[in-house]
């Protein structure tokens, strides 16, 4: 019996956030789950910018805010009432300027987050394995070198879901061209610290050029066109792709080195 | 402890798609509860179309499909390896012309589905309170007019979510000055049938332009700058936009009246 009041408890926590509880409480009683999740996207970049918080004590965090986007970010915020503990990144980006310096404007108190290896400025550095806590859900950052040296993958196992930045896009990945870039390193990344994840994780990238809004380590190990090639034919192809040279990296990742334009650092 | 057990199948059939049951089955086994659900985007026309599914059975319906993005769509429920039972929408677009017909012939099986007020043809007309079947879920059709006469929400209970076509868009509406528009109609519309679901349900839109991925009955109902006002006001406002006229409407409506280019009606 306690066994399986305690399954129903846990159960309870993994709920949809707009899940009706009525079953549990009667009919009278409705509420939502803690989780909040919102998918943003920046049209000019094809970035995805999430969203995630914890409706209980109104807690969030937003990963890859986009300079341009930081207004409708700010809204959205205030109008859900919730507080912005980090904006934090998955590397430094070269293809757009991070919203971080400007929300720790709109937004006092948050705080700006990126890895110690990305060589950007932050208020807090993370590396791998570290956590990050907002309310009661955690973001574990994994360390997914290969786009860049400071590339990490955030994973939230209390939802199943990761977010992998420039690493593993949806059928495909980020360019290995530029910057830091390394396709072995990118591999043995994808393969480490994503691929090792389980097969019905959903997997939500940095960017989407398609329309496409995630995928599964379950799909990416089977359609990935890429990394479902060796490790050999995966770099011969990375160091052919003949891309042309990234429109905003010249002024994107000065900007991005102090975390946005509008940042003091 | 029946008691308890019916609710830990109940709760297990309402958990997130990717969840993993390991608390209930052991460590080791791990699967997916059945719904799908991706949400789909047509940067030109800024559409959102969306694949909702029950992976128990693999039975899928799409609703407002964009044309051009037909083999995206036609690719991805093949690698799910999903069967497409209904191609539907929300209402005779005039922005952009439907996939219907195309995925007709690229998914064999597959019908096309509108409200029979739209005045579209398809292979099944639904009217205001029928259900659509898919697997173990179900959407309730829900008559919305305003935007056009045959604009309809598609209400999926067991997931607290609907899909409010142009008739609500996250803090915005369709637009009234054309085809069979009218404001009035729209705001009652509104009012009856979408505001008056719980305050937690989730609305996904046919469209939206600013990159939010959707809204809900509560936010709507608090922050849409058009639906707050009176009735009065409102249609002041939507008889005022002086919007400028579609610019696919000539070639979309002819298409979209006999179900896309491509079908056969």
């Amino acid at each position: 019996m306690s066994y399986l009041l305690n399954v129903v408890n846990k159960l309870c926590k993994q709920l949809p956030v707009s899940f009706s509880r009525s079953m549990v409480n009667g009919p009278q009683m409705q509420f939502n789950t803690k989780f909040l999740f919102r998918q943003l996207f920046d049209h000019d970049s094809c970035t995805y910018t999430y969203l995630l918080g914890d409706l209980s004590i109104k807690e969030c965090v937003i990963i890859d805010p986009v300079l341009e986007q930081v207004e409708r970010d700010t809204k959205l915020i205030n109008e859900l009432d919730l507080k912005l503990k980090y904006a934090m990144n998955t590397h430094m980006h070269a293809d757009h300027i991070t919203g971080t310096g400007l929300l720790k404007k709109t937004l006092p108190g948050c705080k700006s987050l990126i890895s110690k290896s990305s060589g950007a400025a932050a208020d807090v550095h993370v590396a791998h394995n570290d956590v990050i806590q907002f309310g009661d859900f955690r973001l574990t950052v994994k360390s997914t070198p290969g786009h860049t040296n400071g590339c990490v993958t955030y994973v939230c196992d209390e939802e199943n879901i990761a977010f992998t930045g420039d690493t593993l896009l949806i059928r495909g990945c980020g360019r290995t061209d530029f910057q830091e870039g390394n396709p072995a390193t990118l591999y043995e990344s994808v393969y480490k610290e994503i691929f090792s994840l389980p097969a019905h994780y959903k997997l939500f990238p940095a960017h989407d050029y398609k329309g496409l809004p995630y995928t599964t380590v379950d799909e990416e190990k089977k359609y990935n066109p890429r990394l479902t090639k060796s490790k050999v034919d995966f770099i011969v192809l990375m160091n052919n792709l003949n891309l042309p040279y990234p429109k905003k990296i010249d002024v994107a990742v000065p900007a991005n080195r102090v975390c946005g334009i509008q940042d003091s650092f």
